[in-house]
């Protein structure tokens, strides 16, 4: 918003107000009624502003849930926390991986984020934008922790990380996506056993 | 449909065009006009058939595309096809993912399966039809892959199996999902070795 320089400071903190009261009514609603029945009045409604507010700053409910969870982890003092980094990759990442598992059975998050899902899949735009702001930031602090684990030569310098970071939370995603399983955590403990093992018999 | 047992012969032949009609009619407005524009309407009127005729057989578009992707399996003289087993597992595994990636890739197929996704993530009732009528025949065709390398000594008894597909074939299918980065054979062939070594550094 870059229009906000050019107001007084009353009217930029007006609009701000405006604007995390719209992208918390937008996460709440979604939680409620489903992504299929969330609609900018809906949201306009709940957030006490007029939907002009909303269309002025949003083209689509999709980009405001978008925004909205940009701003959840803009909450945390501006930046990600770092993964933890014990010495003991296969404990920090079943720590890790049981905190997603966790994320994904919470109701209060579950309906968000297969709205933002659906948008991934039919918006290319969308798409390019959670990979830039969203996901890349994340698999950015995953791979920070995979890079420690090569330095202390837990895995191998020639590793393809994205490859690894798909490996990792990518069977959790699918589960969750496709509601195939319980995502308890004795299943991210296995994830994390199998994939650093490796599906071959060893003697 | 059972209720065509009741019906003369020439009237389940018509049933059976119509329904053959439909089903090809919605698979290809789906990758013309993406899912969001697909409708009854349009379905109907490229069928040559009335909206009536649809909503007698489906509740609504995404069960009509579900029922298209059962057929083009059923197309395949009533059962799918087991996976190569030349006794290289990681060899047929590359094979496999390679055809895998290639339909990923393949523009025909592509929106129709955002557009199953889609109504996968919303609808917890046509997930489970996925995972019983779509998902699970090919699921038990991969394990069944693993079990004979099992058998063969490749793999370890006590692999779970279920876990061990998710490994193989989530990746791509995340980085589909996303449009995280290209689909190559090179990179089906990097997720087979990765997932059958593992990620941890062998001395």
């Amino acid at each position: 918003m870059t229009t906000q320089s050019r107001k007084s400071p009353d009217a930029a903190r007006r609009s701000e107000a405006s604007r995390r009261a719209i992208l918390t009514a937008a996460f709440e609603l979604v939680g409620e009624v489903g992504y299929a029945k969330l609609s900018i009045e809906g949201i306009a409604a709940r957030a006490g502003v007029g939907k002009q507010t909303i269309y002025r700053w949003w083209p689509s409910k999709g980009a405001v849930l978008f925004d909205a969870f940009l701003a959840l982890t803009e909450g945390q003092d501006g930046r990600e926390a770092a993964l933890p980094d014990t010495g003991d990759l296969e404990a920090d990442l079943k720590t890790v991986l049981r905190a997603t598992a966790d994320e994904l059975n919470d109701p209060h998050y579950d309906e968000p984020m297969r709205a933002l899902n659906t948008e991934i899949l039919q918006d290319p735009a969308l798409a390019a934008a959670y990979a830039e702001k969203l996901d890349g930031p994340m698999k950015e602090l995953k791979k920070e922790r995979l890079r420690s684990a090569q330095r202390a030569g837990e895995l191998s310098d020639d590793l393809d990380l994205d490859l690894a970071v798909e490996m990792l939370w990518g069977p959790l995603r699918t589960r969750w996506l496709e509601r195939g399983g319980p995502l308890t955590h004795a299943y991210a403990d296995r994830i994390v056993e199998t994939a650093l093992n490796g599906l071959r018999h060893r003697a």
